[in-house]
């Protein structure tokens, strides 16, 4: 039941009101790879890097199970680059570089023994991008989900919304789902995004939690208040890693089970954020993993005696 | 076991981007009694108003059991009034006129009858006139719940420290929690507030809900995702009312309990936003409550499987 991944993997710089990293790995199909493996070992990557990206990290990568078959590396080329500022609050960011290089011109090649994948995450990249990787695959995969930002919704709008259509969960922020549909209130905005295409919409709010909305249905998912957060750089895919590698271990895309999904992709990203870059993730274990979801279950948990 | 509920009565004059209002009744101790009126009838009001207070207000609090022997009436003198503006998100307001009025010099007089209460939740007032209420009270109140604001953490520091001694509930907003304890997370601000006297701490995020922190447990009961946000005036106040209420109705103090009463609290705020000033408030069924506490079950509650 192998997950197919695709998305940036790529070099970041990072600071933060704790200190700053030199060039670091990041890239969303990496946090999303690393944050699945946790629950699959049948993880298929398709990305791009340059000669400058370390043979070790493809190593790391690997040794997590993640099958690189499908990594691209151009020897003469640089690898994707993106550099940022966050404030204070740790809500906000700015960026500060962003060197598109290899990913420019970034073809998504599906190796043969890709193509039975089930599962397929589409990190953040060109909408174009991401649909061509859907019509590459022979057979439809059980489900499909996709990662998006605001940034395409400016330059590259019509595309994104084909690829809307050929999806099954999209996953963007508050801010990303306003400008999408137009509409403030979340619930009205998500309402506008499930007639687009994606039967379910996933809404992160950063530290204030995520929603997801299915028909009539909507859960809310809390994230875990936390004493620090040190570096937030890719705590959105690492949610939607541990989003999507649950589902593909549980191989249960009911709306109960994304609940559950939900609930693995925030305790995923609770420790995301708790070291720079993906120094946390590398070294998780699933004793820590199930601890921190039972500590979601408390914070959320009641038993109502109606009056 | 009686309910005593002590904070302004008075009048609000409104500007959302719905519309705008005349002076209307508001004030603390208003929603808070109108909201906890659907969980108990043992409920007394200390409060003072001016001659200008429409006597029809003060029937409409008494037809919601409120008893109101202790509201004070000056009838020479002018009552609290307050006007505000929210901004387009509806999370932020300017104050436009604040006119203290007969609550310059309010002197919370405890009528006898008054003295058996058992619960105590006072509304956001001067420190020192919340402290005034517990001394004039010969039995201390099996729970007693405060509610204040960051203008007295400016003007009266001290004050408010004392008064946080003597109470076992404090219920501020997440700005509020900050200033107080100086500490960004507000799992910090929780501990060090924990410190200063309440063994129990509420923080209010409005529309992304509130966390009740007591001893190392921590608890989070969301908003609802409302399609509109009419009017957040008293949202806060409506919360407490419906937090002591129910928590006055189960009479059970306990971490488990105050969970309930918190969901309940959240129930009754969706509904005060409804519609302008307490005009949604006047007229709640039981069977509204039981539906809207349903909302919120389904929103937060998942099975989860562990692997």
């Amino acid at each position: 039941m192998s997950l197919l991944v695709v998305g940036s993997v790529a070099f970041d710089a990072i600071e933060t009101p704790f200190g700053k990293t030199d060039k670091i790995i990041g890239g969303a199909a990496t946090y999303i790879g690393l944050s699945a493996s946790y629950f699959t070992q049948q993880l298929n990557l398709v990305a791009v890097v340059g000669g400058d990206f370390p043979q070790s990290s493809i190593m790391m990568l690997e040794e997590h199970g993640i099958n690189t078959e499908g990594l691209q590396i151009k020897e003469n080329e640089k690898s994707f680059f993106w550099s940022g500022k966050y404030h204070n609050d740790m809500n906000s960011r700015d960026t500060l570089v962003t060197e598109l290089n290899v990913l420019g011109t970034f073809d998504p090649l599906i190796p043969e023994s890709y193509q039975d994948c089930k599962y397929l995450m589409l990190g953040n990249l060109a909408p174009k991008v991401q649909s061509t990787v859907i019509e590459r695959l022979k057979k439809r995969p059980h489900l499909i989900v996709m990662d998006t930002m605001n940034f395409w919704m400016d330059v590259a709008l019509d595309d994104l919304k084909h690829t809307l259509t050929l999806v099954d969960v999209l996953s963007i922020n508050d801010e990303e789902a306003r400008q999408l549909s137009g509409e403030y209130a979340l619930t009205k905005a998500a309402k506008k995004i499930l007639t687009m295409g994606p039967k379910f919409l996933i809404i992160k709010k950063g530290e204030h939690g995520a929603l997801l909305f299915h028909k009539d249905q909507v859960f809310f998912a809390p994230a875990l208040p936390l004493e620090e957060v040190f570096d937030p750089t890719g705590a959105g895919d690492t949610f939607a890693g541990g989003f999507i590698g649950y589902i593909a271990s549980s191989q249960d895309v009911s709306f109960e089970n994304m609940k559950r999904a939900l609930i693995y992709g925030s305790a995923q990203a609770s420790f995301c954020v708790e070291k720079f870059g993906v120094e946390r993730l590398v070294n998780l274990s699933q004793n820590e993993i199930n601890n921190r979801v039972q500590e979601f279950v408390q914070l959320v948990q009641f038993e109502m005696k109606l009056k």
